[in-house]
């Protein structure tokens, strides 16, 4: 069963899809987003998992002005016909989001929900965990208990332990109402937004919800992990 | 080529394998680091890995006083003969390794390394990245780059965002000189002690080096974590 929103004014909810990133990290020329996952580039699966789980959504999907021409190439080399918006990214991932909210008419959307391209295994119980935890809060993230032991570093190379069990390692989707997200997407955005409670947050939405995130929901972005994602997708029963 | 320590005093180098956890996040009914990988328990490969980039360290193996005969038994049934020595755990990881280090003739020792027996894809290039980065220094961690971004909670529920360029998130093996680790872990322990870093600067030894860390060396936690690792050891050319 796809997850619905619950929310009243929905009129229009909508994914935004971050896969402008140059993915420096993974290697190789192209973008991990676009690497093969399956056999596919890996945006296809993720674009797929996110319509199968909620059919009734937009999705509109970030891509850097180099490789737009090139992603519609694929899609059509693919046979990928799954309808979606395409936005050009920005600088940085929150200049990307902030491009993609203006291409929309918020003033008719109810939920935006984004999510980062290479996280291809997002699942239908994620989603709707995160619509069920909504509930009226500014934002609704899902997040992870940090497993390895933490250190913070210091400007003169030195690092200290601090206590993981405070720590949370956030995932995406992470929902918002629309008129909230786009006016906190109005300020001036910084270099440590990495997501985009961060960005509700720095602009006073600080009633944001965690929810339980997906081991599985991991974030495509050193060699190896595609073979990973391959595998938890094979050990998914919810695609 | 197997790495060497370089410290001139060495005498002794000792691996301390922490595996008297209960493993509860990974559920079943054994311990994580007994269930099988390619076929055997965990804790196995974990301990040939480690063998077979320093042969001429010793092995010392933590376990809770109830897995111990069980162990044992595995060694006859899966005909697994690596020489090593066993100590019976305490109620937390800290006390577990003060127990390992209590057990050996410290005084012996050149350096101690303490590895998590959940991270059986533990790599010869980590190790001897490890032991060239000690340097005289009182001790030496793996780390990696926090990936996901990361939030800090508060007592009353709500969390917010930190920048996770300032993080990283820390594996091991970590590798100590003996006496300064012995010294530490006489102090007395306390919860927030996840690795031997936390207890090493809480007892004051702060010139703590980090070295990068390996993406594949999980620690195996979650259901599906060993399918991963089983795919991180077919990828690895160092066993």
């Amino acid at each position: 069963m796809a997850a619905t929103a619950s929310t009243k004014q929905a009129e229009r909810n909508v994914h935004i899809i971050v896969a402008a990133g140059s993915g420096s990290r993974y290697g190789g020329n192209l973008p991990k987003q676009f690497c093969l996952l399956d056999g596919r580039p890996l945006l296809m699966t993720t674009l797929e998992r996110l319509h199968r789980h909620t059919p009734d959504w937009e999705l509109t999907v970030v891509l850097s002005r180099d490789m737009t021409g090139e992603w519609q190439d694929m899609c059509r080399e693919y046979g990928f016909s799954l309808p979606h918006s395409i936005v050009t990214g920005g600088p940085t991932r929150a200049h990307s989001v902030r491009n993609a909210i203006e291409s929309l008419a918020v003033e008719s959307c109810g939920l935006i929900s984004v999510h980062d391209a290479a996280r291809p295994v997002v699942s239908s119980s994620l989603i709707r965990n995160l619509l069920d935890g909504l509930n009226g809060a500014d934002g609704v993230i899902p997040a992870c208990q940090v497993t390895d032991s933490i250190r913070i570093t210091a400007p003169d190379g030195s690092s200290r332990a601090v206590d993981r069990k405070l720590y949370r390692s956030v995932q995406t989707p992470q929902i918002f109402p629309a008129a909230k997200l786009s006016e906190a997407y109005r300020q001036e955005l910084r270099p440590e937004f990495t997501d985009d409670a961060s960005v509700m947050e720095a602009a006073g939405f600080c009633n944001l919800r965690l929810t339980a995130g997906d081991p599985h929901n991991i974030k495509v972005t050193n060699p190896g992990d595609m073979a990973v994602a391959e595998l938890y997708l094979s050990l998914s029963d919810t695609l």
